[in-house]
């Protein structure tokens, strides 16, 4: 049996999932989540559940004790990596935890990297492979950064231990060149490593296995169109259990519109938006260059531009002119993605499944969406699309359907830890580098 | 009975039709058409008919004769101006064309301008209304400068015509706001003008009217999937008649890749393809104000960064891969925006029309669309779509077909002067403005 934790660092969040699995191969039963949120709106919050216990619910930081003592207001969490401290102390620290009573008890950590590059695979942060990863950083500075902080903690905080990378874009290693080319110049898309990647790919190889398991079928006979919908939004053509199309692109910026993501914009856009737009924003710093463009278009607009809220339950569930017209926007151009993937599916498809934190809470979301796409032959019963979701995979299919339409509670951590722990090599590991 | 011209500029071309049109609303005839080719490839190279015949086909400047005398070869064809300059003295100056002996004969000159911003209908061009089209400019400098100049021209030296200007952005007019806003700071898209625009309107206008006509439906009964394919290439959703949804949007960038335009894609790409794309490209004036961005994506990328050529019908028939790949990647992109449009019309589509340099010149193209999109119950007759086409619709449908496949020969030209013609106020026009 190995300890195996996942660490997800969002742009406002870190959580981390403690595992046990007892072989390779075998399947990662969770032992405890703890999570801190809020790091971009203050004070930052705590959730911490063991087994089925809930220890802390969204408690400020004076107000957890850690290791028998009471946490310090004062103790500052103000970036990524702090709160990756402060979570590791307080799962080591609780002795009910009784798996991990030291940090050597920890056997692999798995990170989610949202862009990988050219990898294909997890793979195994060690000398070399830290600054191969971190160049990465060019392509995804908005995204990269904050999460190989905290690689770079456990490579120092966990020497023993075994740091596995896995990449939110390895999932859409599989797609076909004439979708993932950009018909640009072709020497300067291959030199500045210009293509689609493709992201949210930890949950749809989730998505597609848990939906293949619910339909009976090997994953390789499943096709589905699958809706990663939460504060960041994507679509996936999954063609016989294999990325085929996805709505994002070289970043996480292209395709659907998300909490404070503009999505697919004219690409000429940004320079009518302000001027001087090229230049770097005040958040660059010597490694990492982010333009103001990127910036505007990731951060300054989405629902929050168009409602000023990024919940989108508050929008769905508002009759303002404001998110009645953000509730449609994200209707169509969700179904412009289910229309396309249905033809680049050729009609193949076993099932639309929604998935993130939208597609499994909204419902009017869901029904809004297959009302439009009735034309292809999807169908919601309301009764199921209504009612509480509590297992992984749920039919909310109508009777007149000619295709399924599920939900599926999507789970990149245990996705990690699987992947983590899924063959000998990464079970094995290597020590962790020194950087 | 007046005399219409229609003046089209294209990025390296301008054409010259010439009407006879009896009274308002009455069908135009054509009498003559002159184009000049090649301005940004010389030597520009001239063609011209009248009736039925063909006076000249690709001659050289210094190969044709203007009122009798051969033209000086060292006439200098710089410009598009340069290029309307010449073509409207050989109109004036071809005896055989008996029905302009002078300038004064020109009754109403239609212009098409590529973006008309908030202009739902053509605008005469008079004093004020010039410089309120050349406003536009800064939206589409790419696009609007050059038939600008033709404007300005036809003011001085046809004072006793009516000037239309027809925006091939006012057929989408009608977007509904949840398909036409950016999910973007809405004070900033008020203040600066970003929204979904759409063009090839004259074009959509045409095939919208065409088909209806040839499917024996009102016109606000005819819903179709109209794709424009091009050296500029775009597709509509059509609903009742009017512009639903369509692929390009604040700029002709966005959509389908061209000629030499990538099309969408993800809005971070450029700032990762060169350094320094938001400073001015050395083709900017102190007007005209043009990113290397903008010129980067619209002119430097497309069939022609992918495989050396612009020429569609060279791709299609070739079995290089980089031409394989560059059909597929078309196919792909086109048959995404059937399935979306599709969907957003919620099925109920009369036909897909295919127009356009491309959709209608390769059947090649037309059947890996339609075979793709099978699974929409559409389908082509093979032989109906290997024949030569002779009428203004023609239908390619195969017998399983649930919606109709058609093939139209757009005449952007033949529409302005209709639009230019089709009322009474634009019949009667008002004298030239001087600018």
């Amino acid at each position: 049996m190995k300890i195996v934790l996942s660490i997800n660092a969002g742009s406002s969040s870190v959580k981390i999932s403690v595992y046990a699995v007892d072989a390779p191969r075998a399947l990662p039963r969770q032992l405890a989540e703890a999570q801190i949120n809020g790091l971009t709106a203050p004070p930052p919050l705590v959730d911490y559940h063991r087994g089925g216990t809930v220890v802390y619910k969204d408690k400020k930081i004076n107000d957890i004790s850690i290791a028998g003592e009471k946490k310090d207001g004062d103790t500052k969490i103000e970036s990524q990596d702090d709160a990756f401290a402060l979570l590791l102390h307080l799962l080591v620290g609780d002795k009910e935890l009784t798996e991990i009573s030291s940090l050597d008890d920890i056997a692999i950590v798995t990170h989610r990297i949202v862009h990988g590059g050219d990898y294909t695979a997890p793979e195994i942060v060690a000398d070399g492979t830290y600054s191969e990863i971190e160049k990465l950083n060019d392509l995804a500075p908005l995204h990269n950064a904050k999460s190989l902080e905290i690689v770079r903690s456990c490579l120092h905080k966990l020497p023993g231990a075994t740091n596995i990378a896995c990449f939110d874009s390895q999932f859409h290693a599989t797609l076909p060149p004439h979708i993932s080319t950009y018909p640009i110049n072709p020497a300067i898309a291959k030199s500045n490593m210009l293509r689609k990647y493709g992201f949210h790919g930890l949950s749809y190889a989730f998505i597609t296995r848990a939906t293949a398991e619910f339909l009976g079928k090997p994953v390789n006979k499943t096709s589905i169109i699958a809706l990663h919908l939460g504060s960041g939004a994507s679509a996936c053509a999954i063609k016989d259990g294999k990325s085929w199309d996805t709505s994002m692109g070289l970043t996480p910026l292209a395709g659907l519109p998300g909490a404070t993501r503009s999505g697919s914009v004219d690409p000429s856009l940004v320079f009518h938006y302000a001027s001087d737009v090229g230049r770097l924003s005040p958040a660059s710093t010597s490694d990492l260059h982010i333009s103001r463009a990127e910036e505007i278009l990731n951060k300054e607009s989405g629902w929050k531009a168009l409602t000023g809220t990024t919940n989108f339950g508050e929008i769905a569930s508002s009759d303002k002119p404001s998110h009645q017209l953000a509730f449609d926007l994200f209707v169509d151009r969700v179904c412009g993605f289910v229309g396309s993937y249905y033809v680049t599916l050729r009609g193949q498809v076993d099932a639309v499944v929604f998935a993130g934190g939208i597609g499994e809470r909204s419902d009017r979301l869901r029904a809004a969406v297959i009302d439009q796409c009735r034309c292809l032959g999807f169908e919601i019963d309301a009764a199921a699309n209504g009612a509480r979701l509590t297992d992984t995979v749920t039919d909310i299919t109508g009777k007149e359907a000619r295709h399924r339409v599920l939900v599926c509670r999507t789970d990149e951590q245990l996705e990690m830890a699987r992947e983590g722990s899924e063959n000998e090599t990464l079970w094995k590991g290597t020590q962790g580098a020194n950087v």
